[in-house]
């Protein structure tokens, strides 16, 4: 298994001293070649660049050198651009040279069926025996902007020239492009990592190496499939623990994206209610689409949140102002009410026909006045009230934008607090342009701006909250079930019995083999009790007629007994049929409560917690969490619920034992644990939660054991 | 009461012969100034052009006339740029002369405070009582971009340089421009009516002439708020009846929202989810965003939705395939299977490594061959099994991107499925133009193009249903509560008498003054019964201990009496006490529903019909309608609640009395409508619903009656 790097390690690849391009063409339109003008005219290399193509002594004026063993000194990086039936003999050159990085633009392996396959899996051998990491293969290469390198073929590097604190991870390389593009916007990306096959390197290492690096603040990740999930965990607690967000779009949420995405990389495909979750367990900004990835991202680049989260709206058009108003209100932000000397500065200033509480509307008609926008403005950016400032523009006006567009610059210059303009016209005119200039990267919607806002403020306090806390103590099992081994499922009462011992409180409960048995285990438990069937073959046991609740006496016991003795051998004649297990029942009144854990193929035990019974499928109130639980994840999961304000005693009832709730949380929890390398799935449906100082039960238990086959 | 003008009325101010612009002006930047520039430089006047200021003879060349009153015809239209304080004399004058139509752009009226209101209600008397329409004041004026007439002093009208099938009705100007300035990405705006403070022609009227008018096929409109109600159903119904659809974005969906626009209007604010209930059942497209509205409006003036609704993904990278393919399954859309023979011609054109089933990636490697991506798009675009084609553009890449754009149109000119480009770079270079010349309105995400398909998609499923069907025989009364007389509140048993007069079933209920009498009922009725206190001074019973239920005896009735009676004595000693309301108790088993109606300021009175009891308030699992229903309203109501599965029967119970369901939906609107003028609430909650034939019963029933002062 290949361990992480360092960041100190992934240094040497991102910004290297010395570099050898190994296939160097003199062919403008190849591979070889346009990497060759992206090194030798868009970039700085700060030591040697070594050109390798044996057919050449020189190319553009320089060496050429006719194999990486030939060369005087070993590079840091081997881009190799040969064509693929080449590349498995370079790889070998280099490890023989001992050349610690390489990135493989070529193209033909893993994702151009089973040869291919072959060869990318040789390619891996070879880097592992020599220590040897890969970069690629088929993949545009690695643009470090803030350093102004291009190892990369892609023509559009020359245009890449915004650097900043935001640091790009992605898989495929056109939509990583696109978000390159967002440059044009004013959005300061300083490195991109695209890394294609990902047969050594994979994404997860480029955001771990953000995670320190000291020219990137904001971590951005396009994710196809993630090929290792504690991989990917360990990153995202790198990045917790430095205080950098990292802003996620995973594709994936339906059926259709995971099917394509899945042909497309040959990733892990889990669920996208656990990836969803385990990305809000771990901080991680899930965003729906590219335009909010970068919006998201050049907010955070601009300013972390503060915790004073109201929000100032300042625009010159009423219908402007009350539609925006309207989506700060929609997203559950709030909007800021100023601090006396803004509100008097307004209202000396603007016109009576003018709105000076947030929304500010100061009305088209003082939009001409530079002075006056800017003194106004300036009073509502430094407002101590506010934690932002979103300054809409409905309208491209020609010069009266251009002014506009000076004096938000000049207030932004007065204040910390960041104004973030919306450019809501399709026309771009000088006005953008001097927004953009200005370091401002306009969302282009109201809706959009909301959502990178709303996204900006949970973050901030998630953070304030004490974020992703310490890593965790224990690592959980959490690579995917192998393939050899049956799986079991206990049998009620085996599963109780596991839960007993791991001492999780339960109702009494025991199996009689024979009908005077089950009354006399009743008459001792004390009535009313319930009665299910006991069958290794049945597990909906209520289907088929095999549950009886409500048994109050022991004549009621016998009867219990030949009702779904009768029933279950109706429905299923061949089940092996144990007896009945008698249980205690639980008292009236309380709430139906579900607890589940499954095996993410990717990111392992995963534990489901809502509301159970009938409204369960209907109502999917549930939340979920990566094991082992912490005491605080206990706390949180029960108060995500949408129902939690029942618990709390809504419409007459008593408040219900959450502290039970929370420790069979934390209990089952630690029961997974335990078992982690054979539990494949529980669940604990209902549970029942009575009021305050009646506990939490399991009522029912269904667990699945991996056994050795 | 104004009526609703006919658009043969509309007609003449829309499309004038003989216009006035009385304050016609040399100062360039003055309102008349820049009206005249518009009518004079960027205008075509089908008759004559007359200006009017008493103060010159002549302006810009041409003759120049003293008033209204000397004119040598009587204009269509006159507009109005005089300042406020000389507006009531020109009034005046035009009604004298008998002009039918005014077209006010000064403000200064009813959003500059009392004096400016007292003024704007004296516009409305002098029109009024000479059957003259207003158009105003404070608006920038009407652009008639079909037929090039701008009366209007707007500087961008000179660039609303697109014509086309959109028409769009809005409040406020600024926001209207900024869908105006959507022509800025090719999408074609015949008309704008941009009609300010509304004193007499309103959206409404606008959405009416639209709806007939032969130039316009889709309907837009920005609501801030709504006038008129009725007015405005009048209208949304002409535009069903003449199968156009109505895109609509209204803001004031939270209290922020609702605050600044009811400030910035002055219209009536209903509740959100009232407007939206009524959208919905008039078949009206509520977007979120002005990019929505305008995304969706080009779709629409593209093509009518089909019945296939699949959708093909046709693109040349695996990203960007994935990321669209998952939108589409979120958005709950469907992947088209392509007919066998483009799948054909795709596995025998494409390359191997490209993806040729739906998405189809083509893979960046082939898209410099025109040719190819031409014969390939092509077949996708006339594939049968498909009703559009997304194709998503993740880059500007120059030349590349040029030719794509050029067989993107010359593809379209094959079909008549729409292809919906999504042009997702920030960068927009001559591909884009390219497409935007062509007649495409590229969507700027992926995100943004899905939801303008889903809503496309969603409102031919509504027209294909049979869409709003004949006008409603009865014309519900809707105004708001006047505001004299009293409301009361009538006892619980008042209620229910008054149901049961109007049909509706209930459980036997009947109230008893004494101890004795109450144990009487109760036998006669048999058990179990319900007890409640039957005093018109508590509304919450359960809340003071004043409701017992599942009484079994006649002992049990009497011990009620004792415990309901010292209950309520002790919480409310206050309350006048007429006995205890006995009733038969629902049957075991059964689902709690609600039944509510309130009278909506807007739009009358609405029922409100879903999920009862304690998870009510939690899940919102309800469903609205304006009354009266239609049987087929009632019958969409049950099926719209998240919770109908429950009802047809889940988790092995019996199927719920849906028909019963039904009628009592339709009974409590024939109820509602025979009170319409005093009902101003009721809430029956909980709504016992059995299973098949054991009916469905209100077993609470409020209701709000207003009484003459």
């Amino acid at each position: 298994m290949t361990i992480s790097p360092h960041r100190a390690d992934l240094a040497r690849l991102i910004d290297p001293a010395c570099i050898a391009l190994v296939g160097a063409s003199d062919r403008p339109h190849s591979i070889g070649g346009r990497t060759l003008t992206n090194l030798i005219d868009h970039s700085t290399i700060r030591g040697e660049l070594y050109l390798v193509n044996p057919t050449k002594t020189e190319l553009r004026g320089r060496r050429c050198w006719p194999s990486i063993a030939a060369l005087p000194q070993t590079p840091d990086v081997a881009i190799i651009a040969v064509p693929a039936a080449g590349v498995l003999a370079v790889a070998e050159e280099c490890a023989a040279r001992g050349v610690p990085f390489l990135v493989i633009l070529t193209s033909g392996f893993g994702e151009a069926g089973a040869e291919g396959e072959r060869a990318q899996q040789r390619l891996k051998e070879i880097a592992d025996a020599a220590g040897m990491r890969i970069y690629g293969p088929n993949c545009p290469g690695l643009c470090n902007i803030n350093a102004r390198l291009g190892m990369t073929f892609s023509p559009s590097f020359p245009h890449d020239l915004v650097p900043g604190p935001i640091g790009l991870a992605t898989q495929g390389g056109g939509l990583g492009r696109n978000v390159m593009q967002a440059m044009e916007r004013g959005v300061g990306i300083g490195l991109w990592a695209s890394t294609g096959n990902e047969v050594d390197l994979q994404v997860a290492d480029f955001i771990h190496y953000m995670a320190t690096a000291p020219d990137i603040k904001v971590i951005v990740t396009l994710l196809e499939g993630i090929k290792d999930g504690p991989r990917l965990l360990a990153a995202l607690q790198c990045a917790a623990d430095n205080g950098k967000p990292v802003i996620a779009l995973k594709v994936g949420k339906s059926e259709y994206g995971q099917r394509a995405a899945q042909s497309h990389t040959a990733s892990l495909t889990g669920s996208a209610e656990v990836n969803s979750a385990v990305f809000r367990q771990y901080g991680v900004i899930e965003v729906d689409d590219i335009d909010e990835l970068v919006d998201t991202a050049w907010l955070f680049a601009r300013a972390m949140p503060p915790a004073q989260e109201a929000i100032g709206i300042y625009c010159s058009s009423g219908g402007t102002a009350a539609l925006t108003a309207d989506a700060v209100g929609t997203s559950g932000l709030k909007l800021a009410q100023f601090a006396p000397h803004t509100r008097e500065l307004l209202l000396s200033r603007l016109p009576d026909y003018a709105a000076i509480d947030n929304p500010v509307d100061t009305t088209a008609a003082i939009l001409s006045d530079a002075d006056l926008i800017e003194q106004t403005l300036g009073a509502v950016t430094t407002d101590p009230n506010l934690g932002c400032v979103l300054a809409p523009i409905a309208l491209e006006y020609g010069a009266t934008t251009v002014s506009l567009a000076h004096t938000i610059r000049a207030a932004q210059q007065q204040s910390p607090t960041p104004i973030i303009p919306i450019w809501m016209s399709d026309r771009l005119g000088e006005g953008y342009k001097l927004l953009v200039e200005g370091g401002f990267a306009p969302p282009r919607s109201v809706g959009k701006a909301l959502k990178a806002v709303q996204r900006w403020t949970e973050w901030g306090r998630w953070q304030r909250a004490g974020g992703l806390g310490e890593a965790r103590a224990t690592t959980p099992a959490r690579s995917p079930s192998p393939a050899g081994g049956t799986v079991r499922n206990l049998s009620e009462l085996e599963a109780k019995q596991l839960l007993a011992q791991s001492g999780i409180a339960l109702l009494p409960a025991a199996v009689a083999a024979t009908r005077e048995e089950a009354r006399r285990i009743a008459d001792g438990m004390g009535y009313p009790v319930v009665a299910k069937i006991a069958s290794p073959d049945v597990v909906h046991k209520s289907d088929i007629g095999g549950v009886k609740v409500g048994i109050a006496d022991g004549a009621q016991v016998e009867l219990a007994w030949d009702d779904i003795m009768a029933s279950v051998r109706h429905h299923k004649p061949q089940a092996a049929i144990d007896g009945l297990l008698i249980e205690k029942m639980a008292p009236r009144g309380g709430f139906e409560l579900m607890v589940g854990v499954t095996r993410d193929p990717v990111f392992g035990h995963v534990m489901t917690f809502g509301l159970g019974g009938i409204y369960v499928e209907l109502l999917r109130d549930v939340t979920r969490r990566l094991l082992p639980l912490r005491p605080a994840d206990a706390r949180a999961m029960v108060r995500e619920m949408r129902c939690y304000p029942l618990l709390q005693g809504a419409r007459g009832k008593p408040p219900a034992d959450v502290a039970a709730l929370e420790r069979l949380l934390l209990a089952v929890s630690d029961f997974v644990m335990a078992h982690s390398t054979s539990l494949e799935e529980m669940d604990l449906n209902p549970v029942w939660v009575g009021s305050e100082g009646e506990g939490a039960l399991p009522l029912d238990a269904v667990i699945v054991m991996l056994e050795d086959a």
